[in-house]
């Protein structure tokens, strides 16, 4: 760890809200044309999605972008896209069949306000939209759009976030091994995505390849390369801080039900290193992130605001 | 309607079960590459994958291929994506929050046997991996691969399959253009998506235009709306038929409990129409379907088949 990134974290870089206004504000407005009396399925939707929260995914997409000089607008619809994916997957999560959980960033959740059926089709219809969202509104060179549907396909899928959700749900009796990619693929995969999909949008890596042949579809370049392994870390380090939050908070602070996990019996970085261990993990993942970081292009200042902030979050 | 169809519609033009066996065999081996402990989710989703079926939806992706001259080859992972996304609404459907449904097509439905948390993440595994396989496997340039891939989303969401659904389980009280709304949207936007899609991949209508910008992603054209107008009959069609049958139904013919729409008091065009009358509507869309297959060029024998078959099915 470089003396200056310690210096720039004991000064906690703050958490760059400009550019999470701005996805409120992009989410807020988005119109899913509700046809005929599916009114109230879209109010469930956007009674989720328009719950709060830092918008840790999007604001990553957003900050890649401003570190490569590009707007906000440049990457925005895949941006929102992937806040709509992380909202479906909270609102399965917290099914009664799944976690149940009743309470959600201090809101009931969206089962217990609009019922089991009508959740299980506000996710579905949100990850249908989110897709929808990218194809209709993304600007980039056709083969470039794809590659970014590919990595978020990819990140979703059995390979991705749901086959770390079917882990979760099963894995009480797991190893180091389990853990690791359980939470990879739960909760890093997605925010992988984020880093990635973003600088695949602002062209780093020449932006997929010429995108002709199916098969070369896929974000991975050298250039490219180091920003997956920045986003990994993060992911990491914010599933490592989450389990610790959730052995220590508080029901009015954390939003939700502390100690669900344990209740549950799930397998935690804490259940599995103890809160000690889990400390110090999470501060060798931050060292790491801001090793990772150090190494990216551009002004990473507000990259370094999130890092920070999920390291230091007590929520 | 034609003198030449109804002849024809007399002999019964058999189902393409050749292309059904293609599509079998290409589902069969679709591999999902679990990772880690997620076994059990791909078989759960392969359970209902490979349940059987007629496959209708990516049957008439084929058809399409052949009337136009091309290979199945051409179409199929986007048609076998369609029966991803089939399967997926199927296990959503059938959930105790939604349907209830224990029996589908005479086997235990997906959360009987796996239970309804896995039975939540199978159905979402396998819409994610739908759009994985478009992106990865299906050949065509890259923005005829995009309007494909915004058909479907659109297909699937709001404005299409969840939309439906949603007002499904709400619209005990509908009137006639909220059944009609309803049905075109939960049954008959996906039907559509296998006809339009296969027409795009096969150049139809220039095959989406250059795809450029986004909003220009979407697949119309003259040409285009012989095929959209035909799904759509044949969509209204396939559920007029099925509400039929669900009154009529055996359980041992039809593989699920019959008169379950009735129990649930849903809106279906026999409790709006009676039987008759719903018999009635059912000969007149069939006729009107074939008015619209005579419309479309190459040989058709195939769409043929499928449509006698939507109409003449007794389960």
């Amino acid at each position: 760890m470089s003396d200056a990134f310690v210096a720039r974290a004991d000064s906690e870089t703050a958490y760059p809200d400009d550019l999470r206004g701005l996805v409120e504000r992009y989410l807020a407005e988005l119109d899913f044309a509700a046809v005929g009396r599916a009114s109230r399925l879209v109010e469930a939707m956007r009674y989720s999605l328009l719950a709060g929260g830092k918008r840790i995914r999007p604001v990553l997409s957003l900050a890649v972008a401003e570190s490569l000089g590009r707007p906000p607008a440049a990457v925005m619809p895949t941006a929102a896209a992937l806040e709509l994916i992380h909202t479906y997957s909270l609102i399965h999560d917290d099914l009664p069949a799944i976690d149940n959980d009743d309470l959600r960033r201090g809101k009931p959740t969206c089962h217990v306000v609009f019922g089991d059926d009508i959740a299980i089709l506000a996710g579905d219809g949100l990850f249908a939209e989110a897709f929808r969202l990218i194809v209709e509104r993304q600007e980039a060179p056709p083969p470039t759009v794809l590659t970014v549907l590919g990595e978020i396909a990819r990140a979703t899928g059995v390979q991705g976030m749901v086959g770390g959700q079917y882990m979760d749900v099963t894995a009480a009796a797991g190893d180091d091994d389990d853990l690791r990619l359980l939470h990879s693929l739960k909760t890093g995969r997605l925010i992988e995505a984020a880093v990635v999909c973003s600088a695949v949008l602002c062209r780093v890596g020449g932006g997929g390849g010429t995108g002709a042949a199916p098969g070369t579809r896929s974000a991975d370049s050298t250039d490219l390369a180091v920003y997956r392994a920045f986003a990994r870390e993060i992911g990491l380090l914010f599933q490592v801080v989450d389990d610790i939050l959730d052995v220590e908070g508080e029901a009015a602070e954390l939003g939700k039900a502390p100690h669900q996990d344990e209740l549950l019996h799930k397998l935690t970085y804490v259940s599995r290193f103890g809160l000690e261990g889990a400390r110090a993990l999470a501060g060798e993942s931050y060292a790491r992130a801001g090793r990772r970081l150090s190494a990216l292009p551009g002004d990473t200042a507000k990259l370094r605001g999130v890092t920070d902030y999920i390291y230091r979050r007590t929520r």
